[in-house]
């Protein structure tokens, strides 16, 4: 079957240089970042100041170790299906956060909500819209079923 | 900058072959589809049964035309910058859909809300949490502005 091959279209800054006190999910963060989208894309922002909340889809570009299927999330003490996670080592690297635009200036979008390392390379960009992306959910997993919440 | 190479990890069955009848958004599709994760990635859904709502990222594979940045959504009948819009011909042909489990059998995930073509190569699955994704939009850009919802 086809490779794809996914070429950066911005880079996402944000206040970490490491994973150690970064926020585990964008919902969790109060801390705010920047997507510097490349000049050429900058006619695709058109309409975006209009959104509250934006997808930002990236590479975890850092998250280059080997695969493990079975993997314990940070928010858990137990073992899951690695699709079960958000853990960021994935056979495909893609990380996807939802977070709040603060401004938008030229090719740059300036967001609260930041749960990616500084240098991040951004993959895509999509608009939330809560007619598409809110679902009644009844079953939410280790979630709701782990002991140390 | 680098490139990422993203190699599926399964395929996606759906009842549409061509894009005519499909559905705009797996939030306005009651079609039934399947995920047939490759078995060497099956250890990799352990607990996902346990969950409601999926997200399946996926390789929008027939959308090859040449990217457009100023693009007219399906809803709509106004152009928009792409990053503004789902259009499926982007830099980063990658798509989202969030789709309910009806069953999991072996590296089968049986699912409502089709909204992608037969066949489509899929990337990624992730869990879908409403504390991690579901957000207090106040804007909501082209779609609610629209003359003919």
């Amino acid at each position: 079957m086809l490779e794809y091959v996914m070429k950066p279209i911005g880079v996402i800054h944000t206040p970490f240089h490491d994973t150690s006190n970064m926020p585990i999910q964008s919902a969790r963060s109060e801390e705010y970042g920047k997507v510097e989208v490349f000049p050429e894309y900058m006619a695709g922002l058109e309409g975006i100041a209009d959104f509250s909340h934006l997808y930002l889809l990236y590479a975890f570009h850092l998250a280059n170790r080997e695969v493990n299927l079975r993997v314990q999330p940070f928010l858990d003490d137990q073992v899951h299906g690695l699709f079960a996670t958000r853990y960021p080592v994935r056979p495909n690297p893609i990380g996807l956060s939802i977070v709040r635009i603060t401004a938008v200036q030229e090719n740059v979008i300036f967001f609260n909500g930041a749960d990616m390392l500084d240098g991040t390379p951004l993959l895509d960009i999509k608009p939330y819209i809560p007619e598409f992306d809110i679902f009644t959910v009844d079953k939410k997993g280790w979630y709701q079923q782990r002991k140390h919440p």
